[in-house]
């Protein structure tokens, strides 16, 4: 038996944006697997900020995306054929560190875990139930430690990281204002995530409109974008604040983002603390048991953009990284 | 009986550096002291950056220091007449807070200490075993923790603070490096202090000598400094690195001083912490006696410059703001 795989390369590395000559669709041929091993199908794939880091030739989280390779990119889906105990044909499945922009692989059994798809859908586990959803929880619940009485603003509010940033503050009684771009996400924050505020950095006058949302001033930021805004965030800080500083995406196509309010540091006394999740790998689980005990009982909205088949990737990953997103953003393969 | 005061007052907030004429000496005859209080000589003065905040009318640690009104500053010196039973003439006192720029001053018995200056002379309470020995105390084992295998980098190297941090960090068995300004402080730190390289800042190729210094990157950085130095620090952080906020004395003079490589808190997971140390007054006491037994012990060096005369402290001041002081600025009244 063989298989057809279909995959997505890095063949250039971008200068700034990417650009769709980048990448390249690859078709190749699958074997039998090995023993150990297991032959899956890709269902899902989660389209993240990072990856754009990856992308670069230089010192970053973690070694670059090699060329003329697979992109890497988190997964879930299902065993199709199995040469290990734990799986069998028809298992769910996801993979911690993902399998890839491709539609099948064959993988020793010890790279992915079997989920229950059961009571959440499949495709939250490249999401909330993934790299994404303990990132908003170890950032929230051991950087932030948000409680009532305190401003929390969450940048990139409504993205895969964001809205679960917010509702977990929420649930600690902070005070939360997003920051998302254009009114549909502003609105989704507040209406649907239950957000006291939202400010669209978008439309003109968004600096007052940061103002007016926060007018005790700001306890904690949980930093996506970096660049302006955060400079911004940083002179409104109050004394002894806090700031989880989980991505830059402004500044991952290469553009400068130099910060002038810097003194807020020192003169508010913060403690500015970046993080990647892949330290804390003993801590997933615990977050993805209570974020999922959270989305069961009703008390946590997800909400993902889905882009249709593997082709469509690439335009979907660069629209994410402009924002075009709303929610996470995934690919149905 | 009447004593005749001398003061220095701010009679006018500074734009950038500040000059001869933002300050005027003026005198006044002083009464008795009352019930409860003290009559005071200052012999010493000390001349600290955060000065220069204050004398600006905007948002920093604390309140502005009020205009025709004595400069604030910590002051060591000597009882002259006691209404207060723990107090006898003759004996030596320190001001945690300060009386300020001037010879005299009437005051409540609680807003002095004691201090025996039989063991160390009277000027170290107004630096080594005041609010700069607990600044470099505080930052180096509350928030640094510099440890063997370390390299640690402290700006302003040869100062009242920066000094004892580089001592405090070769105690505890990291590799130390200094940034200093000049051939003379860089030498001094070396030979005098102990530590294993001073970068000169004003020398050409200090960034190259500063990657020399530090071949196998940064630990831990414990700023006074600000500007193009600690961009510069940034970008040379290790993973996991740690950054204590304790000055940014290049913006004091309202020079803005941009940062380019904030995204190294990102990739490197930093942790930046800004400090003021009256946030820890309950720390001094501990910080004190530990910092006085390596004086005595002669485990820990010490220097001062000594500006003689009240009337000389501004210069002696702004002089300080570019770097002319070596070793501990004080005034000797």
């Amino acid at each position: 038996m063989s298989t057809k795989n279909t995959q997505i390369h890095l063949v250039k590395r971008p200068q700034g944006e990417p650009d769709a000559s980048c990448f390249a669709l690859v078709e190749q041929t699958l074997g039998e697997p090995g023993p150990g091993q297991v032959l899956v199908r890709n269902r899902f794939l989660s389209l993240d900020p990072y990856m754009r880091g990856r992308m670069d030739d230089a010192k970053s989280y973690s070694q670059p995306q090699p060329l003329n390779e697979v992109m890497i990119g988190a997964t879930a889906g299902e065993i199709l054929a199995s040469n290990h105990p734990d799986f069998k044909p028809g298992d769910s499945f996801a993979a911690k560190f993902g399998l890839g922009w491709q539609t099948h692989a064959i993988v020793d059994a010890k790279q992915i875990l079997k989920v229950d798809a059961s009571q959440v859908p499949l495709s939250y586990y490249v999401g909330l139930l993934g790299m994404p959803g303990a990132t908003a929880w170890y950032g929230s619940m051991k950087i932030l430690e948000p409680a009532a009485g305190q401003t929390l603003v969450v940048t990139a509010a409504t993205g895969a990281v964001g809205g679960v940033v917010g509702q977990l503050a929420k649930a600690a009684g902070a005070r939360v204002v997003g920051i998302a771009g254009g009114t549909a996400k502003c609105d989704y924050a507040v209406k649907e995530l239950g957000f006291d505020a939202c400010v669209d950095y978008k439309a003109a006058g968004w600096k007052e409109a940061l103002e007016a949302a926060t007018p005790a001033g700001i306890d904690r930021v949980f930093e996506n974008v970096g660049g302006e805004i955060f400079d911004t965030l940083l002179s409104r800080m109050k004394p002894f604040g806090r700031v989880a500083v989980c991505g830059l995406i402004s500044g991952y196509n290469g553009v400068s983002m130099p910060l002038n309010n810097f003194r807020s540091v020192l003169v508010n006394k913060l403690r500015i603390q970046g993080f990647i999740i892949s330290d804390h790998l003993e801590l997933w689980p615990q977050a993805h048991r209570e974020l999922a005990e959270m989305v069961v009982a009703g008390k946590l909205k997800y909400r993902e953009t889905v882009a249709d088949g593997l082709e469509n990737a690439p335009k979907a990953f660069m629209g994410m990284l402009k924002g075009a997103n709303f929610g996470k953003q995934i690919v149905k393969l």
